[in-house]
């Protein structure tokens, strides 16, 4: 079998849970890591460098957007924060899959570059519950709840650039769907090209 | 969710334990059902119509043919076989999931014709251990063996026509592979269009 890793894109709107479901998958896999993003932001406490961010001055992480060696990259509140593609290539090639667990703009930034990549939507049952799951949070004004729901709702109608969708009911669930992906991914011909040649050219 | 059955070709080398892994599957899962070939052959002691062949006249038989009502059809020891395609769109249409168990040749004629297709090759983990099944059946001469080995050997490099591999090391495994992939087959983007939609419409 194909030893090298799958790129996958995990993305949903805000609410939708996919950092939840991620922590959960990486408890049960250990071939597949998070991919850690390049920030230009300072370091919290706590924060440890190559573990949460990658952390850069403003001329390093143009240095990186020049030479091509992001995925994707946004500015948030006068930060930047990108994708490296080198730790992400190091990992692939060693045989781990790689999750980008990333917001839908940059997922399809991501997806324009590349085509090696397994790109799953994670939603909610509704939009009402979406709503249900941002205001349990507590953190949060209602105009900026009012705002990421005007967002989730764009964000879905952006789901045909993925490959599958996700239903996020309950999150054990939503994880076991998405190991059926990855195990069914696994089993795509490429990746079987060289199994097969083996079973032709053995005894 | 979109409710249409899929259709899914099950194939793979004489002795790749195809039929039982089909066996398995169809006791695990009551949304899906497998394809009922149309034959020329004479019923045999206990071969019930619509249940392990439609049984025709050969006149009937190229009537089919002619009418393009074949997804593929093939000739074995003077008798016609093949599969009809109006069981198996009413069965998809009503949201099962067909089966078709069919050798390389014919899988090949059917993905030639449709595109709407999830196709699985089963191999087993050797042609050493193919063999071993062959020769386990007690049924065979050497000359056959050596002649279905011949194929299998051929059959194996036509892998590349399929979406998914699939290793039948050990039958349950393989059939928790299958589970795999139709439960990711499900979560397809155009599976999951309705479903957005409706995420999308409702409050």
């Amino acid at each position: 079998m194909n030893n090298r890793g799958m790129l996958i894109i995990l993305s949903g709107p805000s609410g939708s849970g996919k950092g939840t479901i991620v922590r959960q998958l990486l408890k049960q896999r250990d071939d597949t890591v998070l991919s850690v993003s390049v920030t230009t932001r300072a370091p919290r406490t706590g924060e440890r460098e190559g573990v949460h961010y990658y952390f850069k001055t403003e001329q390093e992480f143009e240095r990186l957007i020049e030479n091509g060696e992001l995925l994707e990259y946004a500015e948030y509140n006068g930060d930047y924060y990108g994708t490296p593609v080198k730790p992400v290539e190091k990992c692939v090639r060693e045989g781990k899959n790689v999750i980008l667990e990333i917001e839908v703009q940059g997922a399809e930034k991501v997806m324009d570059k590349r085509e090696d990549i397994v790109s799953i939507f994670i939603t909610a049952p509704s939009l009402t519950e979406l709503e249900r799951r941002l205001r349990r949070r507590g953190s949060e004004t209602d105009a900026s709840i009012e705002q990421r729901l005007k967002i989730a709702r764009w964000e879905l109608t952006r789901a045909f650039r993925y490959d599958y969708v996700v239903l996020n009911d309950e999150v054990p669930l939503a994880v076991e769907r998405i190991q059926a992906i990855i195990s069914a991914e696994s089993m795509r011909f490429a990746r079987m090209e060289n199994f097969i040649l083996e079973v032709i050219n053995n005894a």
